[in-house]
């Protein structure tokens, strides 16, 4: 089953089995005198006060597999209460993995790589469920740039350290290498929406992040 | 004088001396079938495309100080290229400093504080200009829950530590002992927008950021 939980989006590729515009819609938020912004943050905030609507929908599906469609502004979701309550009401009755996927665009330049690899890492600590990063769009060019970043992640450390001076050094090398070690711990899979590439390596990931004999987290 | 740089806001508290939205607004582009995410997306773009007339502008001006305000959205300034392009043509000829608010009703749960102190990090790697960290609404009642947080921040590893299990909690400690290394680096300050509380403590700050001779960052 695939689930809609963007409250701003106008329509969906898929036929949702649950959609979370039935509790409110942006649209009509700001159809009411708010602005995109301040809709998305109200919207939020009404589909956290019915999240015992929403996990009671999404919970008595009966799927193998359940898909949730978060929507694309990542503070919506995991800065405010909305995603964490959601997927503390889901993990409790079955098995949750998240899935961070990682645009090749923001990923391709040394401070949008160390962006990249930190929000999967946040997402771990937020959502409290085993977490897999993907790198979508792997058939557009910018991909082997993030190839020879994240095939030498400590170089990262030094290209800061060129850039800047100063107490931020130190630091900033010592984040990426915590960085480089995380995402050696999650093992960062390619995949194309578009050609179908590294689906079934997705696959295998959620099915051993979901597996608790390992040491995946 | 102030810059208003968010094309989604419908009214600003101030009168700006040079507001983005004289390129672009949410508004009109979601009147054009865009949905308020897709909009601000795009509006992030054009910006882009147009950032040397909005930084022509910001540089004419002439003022001691001048204020940016940036998108309520973080993803839409610092993950985009907009704010980094934006920083990079004004630091050039002014000193720039960027300042992170964060919101105490974010930071009074465990995972919230990771974030919460993890986003000026990134500011700092990703704008590459000083950054100074406020907490602002220090008239919450949330306050003084952020403060137990902050006074003994290696608990935080502990607590997810105690939540978790497998890898993500070494990883995480260490990580939440990066972030007290940080923000003692960093110095964060409490300010009331409302009642005026640390607005002479922020201004050192951004005084002491602005004076090279210092360690700050």
């Amino acid at each position: 089953s695939y689930i809609n939980m963007d409250p701003g989006v106008y329509s969906t590729p898929y036929h949702p089995s649950y959609d979370v515009r039935e509790i409110v819609t942006v649209e009509k938020l700001m159809e009411n005198g708010l602005g995109p912004n301040g809709g998305m943050i109200r919207a939020a905030e009404i589909i956290e006060e019915n999240m015992h609507i929403v996990s009671g929908k999404i919970n008595s599906l009966n799927s193998d597999f359940i898909l949730i469609d978060t929507p694309g502004q990542i503070e919506l979701f995991l800065f405010r209460p909305m995603g964490p309550r959601l997927i503390e009401d889901i993990a409790r009755y079955s098995q949750t993995v998240s899935v961070y996927i990682i645009d090749p665009t923001l990923a391709s330049s040394s401070s949008g790589l160390a962006i990249s690899l930190t929000l999967p890492l946040i997402t771990r600590l937020r959502l409290k469920v085993p977490t897999v990063s993907v790198i979508n769009k792997s058939d557009m060019p910018e991909i082997s740039k993030v190839e020879r970043f994240m095939e030498n992640i400590s170089n990262l450390g030094d290209e800061i350290a060129r850039e800047d001076a100063g107490l931020i050094t130190d630091l900033a090398s010592r984040y990426i290498q915590l960085l480089n070690e995380f995402s050696k711990t999650m093992r960062i899979v390619k995949t194309s929406a578009k050609t179908g590439e590294g689906m079934n390596e997705l696959y295998t990931l959620i099915h051993e992040a979901l597996c608790e004999c390992g040491d995946l987290m």
